[in-house]
């Protein structure tokens, strides 16, 4: 732990119990011996997949995101289940929501999402050597499947089409 | 609006209002006509920025992330006001934080930082032609200034040193 930017937890306090949301309001002590609150959302963690067929197509999702109003196009992902390995999860819902299956997996890392306000971590993963099985999403949720080159895939990310963080993190380390 | 994936509100209700965070219930109608919930967060969204000093090499700033209760290393960046233009707010940031004064700015894109459960965007710039003028952090805020070359910050991306979701879309897109 770096010297000097600490902040030592004093109380911590459950002000929300979602469906998988919590949030916390803590009472901190900061590195000059103040107090400071913190609120904070716990989020069970996710995964996410770049998954890259035969023919070097990328399969993306399109989904409508109710918080920002709007579909958008990023890679399949979803939820950890309690306990699950992340590797396990990423399969699973790759079958869910595309219906393809993987052979090959590559780690690409695993990112916080935005660690100024929750402990959300996703963890990333390239697939490849993939076969078409069956998609069966999750019933009450609607997903279609797009694929696309990576010259279509650069010019959505200049256009701003793709502007899902862990989309864009992903798609860059696996070299689309 | 995609057809087939929309989702209409029905009922919204603020369930919890913190400092920055909002979190809502609503209930919505699925395209199949059924009713779901969704919990969200409202966020005021923020500002970041790759600055590049004159011999190129990055400033970053380490500051500890309760949420997550480790040290991140960042790009700069902060919070928008209530009806703050990005670039102001991104202007804001830098100087406060690192305590550099920018003449040339390029936008790079405008990210959803984690579309499943909020709303927040952050816009993210390059920032170019600067010269150290004088850091003025907010009063409580803890923060150590880091000047990295492009060759570690890949190593710092390869090992996971760099996690922060905003920070990665940002340096690849400054073509780090």
């Amino acid at each position: 732990m770096e010297q000097g930017l600490e902040e030592k937890k004093v109380t911590s306090t459950e002000v929300y119990h979602g469906s998988f949301l919590r949030i916390y309001e803590d009472k901190v002590l900061l590195p000059n011996g103040k107090e400071a609150s913190r609120e904070y959302v716990k989020h069970p963690g996710a995964t996410a997949v770049v998954p890259i067929t035969s023919d070097g197509r990328i399969v993306l999702v399109r989904q409508y995101r109710y918080p920002v109003g709007k579909v958008t196009l990023e890679i399949p992902a979803g939820k950890l289940d309690a306990g699950e390995e992340p590797l396990i999860c990423a399969k699973r819902e790759l079958k869910e929501e595309t219906g393809y299956v993987a052979e090959s997996w590559t780690k690409l890392t695993s990112l916080l999402t935005t660690p100024g306000f929750t402990d959300e971590v996703i963890h990333l993963y390239k697939a490849e050597s993939m076969r078409f099985d069956e998609a069966c999403p999750d019933e009450d949720e609607f997903i279609h499947t797009c694929l696309c080159t990576p010259e279509e895939i650069r010019r959505m990310i200049a256009d701003e089409t793709i502007v899902d963080a862990k989309t864009l993190v992903a798609l860059f380390m696996a070299g689309i």
